[in-house]
């Protein structure tokens, strides 16, 4: 037994343990985070690891909650509460005045793998040979993962912890959770979506983008990128030509490229799209008319309208990806394509991701019913349906009104944070030109014809800018290679300046 | 105005109004459903429902609390907090002396569209020549969705409320919904998962059926089924050699019918599959060597080592499909092909949706690294990432020893089924044969040859009695139309014994 050291709690108890007792509990609590709440829950959580791997052995001796409670320093009850709740499920037994002892070991150990050696980086031929499809390979938007460590995030479609409306969210997480409303979610529904989110949509969310809906014309989806993926598996095979905005949206271009070898670019001007002859050759055509998505221009009413009318003379699907909607109202708001159409030619795609959280993952579709039928049919083959429980919570998030009052106060914030970026343009980077759609959450930035962006983008980071590169977006990355995309959905509006300052100081550098 | 009627509401408060204030009132809030708890929660969603609606025009004076509370038989208490947070919210102005008001209303309504006529039912055939597939028309096991209005709902994997573990579920999903831990779901991942549950799996799932991963060899999925979508889109082509068991899954069936012509059936014998001529002609083979579906064989442990030496040598790659794992420890379990296997030819399914909820929809997939790198960059092409909310719910509920406990719990329920069926399957179904193996939750059932499992199902529905017909399972329906799946994860014990006279007696008398 080694040296006695002593430990106080914070509830003022000391006590004295043997220095390799120490080190022994030490090593299983080591992780824990005393700036995150659920203290007790974390140490619950290390002790049941510990057990589970073999680390605590059966019959093993815990501390006295006295002694944990010092060398943790946590209250001693908080201890307390854990070495319960681990009877009540059987992880400990309490031995009257001998204290709390390991008990019950899972049946089967086979151990936990993250360290031994990459099991087949060797035989990376092996597999390729099987494939059928490499879409690793595939040119995709790369945003750092952690861009929430960077200082000036100028990052597109992210999420914004200020603005996440936490206290509207948990009520109606917590509403979803009585058992009545258990036993609605907690069912397979097999290809069928949550009634009460669907009603929800078409009371209060399509109406807004002037669309009207029956129920049986709308289908939930795992985000819209799901929507584009169901839809291009359903219309699109070998053969068929699929017009893509270029430059444009790369998951879109990347799923129809999957399906097509005949994937046609399509000029994209100051209004939007171009509908001209090799728009008229497509069978199907992706189309962002709200803010193009990357050059954030708006389609003018005229061009809308005329877009339909050929949909309409030459039998063209439009998939109308309204992935932003109008989270700013500025200006006047121009209807969607699907508002328009009086033909169904348009398959319409929104998403909740933006205005709430992308990692809730919940898009939709609205289309006519013979078309939702068949892409519920493949979605259930594909997936069955997005969770049910996250359907019923936003069910009950836009049924209490917090949807509205949410599209409100982000609509304030993000209307604040463009002027700011109108004003500050000019001056941080003079030698660039700009468009950005009303209602849009991003600039598309051109910088002078010869500079590499991926580079720009690359220095900027090293000063903790974060902005995205426009190579991918274009077919022949050349054509955009000197532009990026500057979004302000992310960055607290306190960084913005000092973000712009830092990125035009790079942009003049280079 | 009209005759006064006197109400009460429940704190003893009586209101006069006029009657015609009632009808208009009563029509907003007729569906309050006085079981659920909420109360407020159901009155706050009605008013926001007939605001957004324009039921209830702008400047339109609501009710007194008062009065409100004695219409709809609540306390003055409800109405008032309802009314509060509706101010909040703006949709509601308070005005000193003379009551709440309507205000604010949304910019655009197109109006909820429930009403209109079916839009496009007239031009299916417009819309069939443009589907490049028709995914409605695939054969597909049917369950009734309203299944729990049934009192002997003998039933395949759906879920059982009585066994969902409530209370701590909602402690996962309540520690979920701190800010940091918001913090960590809200984000876009690309094509990651939550490293927390990752480390779950490798910790407490895997180990349970001897597998040992590293985090590299792990992916989430919307459920076990999207795990084999992803499988057969990356490793499929017109041309492979799909091996299928026959009777088998109709789903993977389906799955892999739609991206190769050359689907093999595979033989299934009293050891499961059987590695015949046939099976060694397949480039890939669907397996599920637990309890085999529907059948519910085990595959035995020769069996398993047979038929990984022949896809070793015949290099096959088997997808094996643990959907249940075992639930049900009894008798001795024999370890996955994946735990057999040493020469990487096993992709293994598996799902949390059997355990938990379906609607959950938590399904993984371990494999190699290399092609857990092309399934996440297929994954993210397709729909990026299962919710991360609710990987971060379930890793709090596995991480807490709730998954352990939770089994436990199950295991020992589900066992009593299986030993009162057991006893009343010789008794009910006299002239059938059944098999079912160890810590399987369903029989297979063989009527005598010519019975149509079909009519017999219909017949038993009729008594209250759902069992799945098992033609279905069969690439030709009638090899397998005299049998039938009986399920027992999703009907109470009690239930049991009077649902299997009635079926017999169904039985019986067809």
């Amino acid at each position: 037994m080694g040296k006695l050291s002593p430990l106080r709690s914070t509830d003022g108890h000391t006590t004295l343990l043997p220095s390799s007792d120490i080190l022994f509990w030490n090593s299983h609590f080591q992780e824990i985070d005393r700036s995150g709440t659920f203290l007790q829950l974390q140490i619950r959580q290390m002790i049941v690891t510990a057990i589970e791997d073999g680390r605590l052995p059966l019959g093993m001796r815990m501390p006295s909650s006295r002694d944990l409670a010092s060398l943790l320093k946590v209250s001693r009850n908080t201890i307390v509460i854990a070495y319960e709740q681990l009877v009540d499920q059987n992880f400990l037994v309490a031995r009257e005045r001998s204290g709390y002892f390991v008990t019950g070991l899972p049946k089967q150990i086979a151990g936990y793998r993250d360290s031994g050696p990459p099991s087949v980086r060797a035989e990376q031929s092996r597999w390729t040979e099987r494939f059928a499809l490499r879409p690793s390979a595939f040119r995709n938007i790369v945003k750092p993962l952690d861009w929430q460590n960077y200082p000036y995030p100028f990052i597109f479609g992210q999420f914004d912890p200020t603005l996440f409306p936490t206290n509207d969210w948990r009520e109606s997480a917590r509403a979803a959770m009585s058992v009545p409303e258990i036993n609605n979610w907690a069912r397979d529904m097999i290809d069928g979506d949550d009634p009460a989110l669907i009603e929800q949509l078409q009371r209060q969310v399509l109406p807004r983008r002037g669309i009207r809906a029956r129920s049986d014309e709308i289908m939930m989806t795992i985000g819209a990128q799901h929507a584009l993926y169901l839809i291009a598996k359903l219309f699109v095979t070998r053969e068929t030509s699929v017009g893509m905005e270029d430059p444009g949206y790369p998951d879109a271009r990347n799923i129809f490229g999957m399906l097509t070898s005949n994937v046609i670019p399509l000029r994209v001007d100051e209004e939007g799209l171009v509908p001209d002859e090799a728009f008229e050759r497509c069978a199907l055509a992706y189309v962002t008319a709200s803010h193009q998505c990357p050059t954030a221009v708006t389609m003018s009413l005229e061009r809308r309208r005329k877009l339909l009318a050929i949909a309409k003379a030459k039998n063209i699907l439009l998939v109308e990806d309204d992935y932003e909607s109008e989270l700013i109202p500025e200006g006047n708001d121009l209807p969607p394509l699907a508002s328009l159409d009086r033909d169904q030619n348009v398959l319409y795609v929104g998403s909740l991701s933006k205005v709430l959280a992308p990692g809730l993952r919940l898009g939709y579709v609205v289309a006519p019913a013979p078309v939702i039928r068949e892409l519920r049919a493949l979605r259930r083959l594909m997936l069955r349906h997005p969770p049910l429980n996250n359907q019923r919570v936003a069910a009950l998030f836009i049924g209490l009104g917090h949807y509205r009052t949410h599209l409100h106060q982000v609509a304030r914030v993000l209307f604040e944070r463009a002027r700011l970026l109108d004003q500050l343009l000019p001056k941080a980077l003079p030698t660039c030109r700009w468009t950005r759609a009303a209602g849009s959450t991003s600039y598309w930035v051109s910088c002078p014809t010869g500079t590499d962006a991926t580079r720009l983008a690359d220095s900027a980071r090293a000063e903790g800018v974060v902005i995205e590169p426009g190579d991918v977006f274009s077919i022949r990355e050349d054509d955009t290679s000197h532009c990026f995309r500057l979004g302000f959905s992310s960055i607290r509006t306190d960084r913005i300046e000092p973000g712009m300052k830092r990125l035009g100081a790079v942009l003049s550098g280079t």
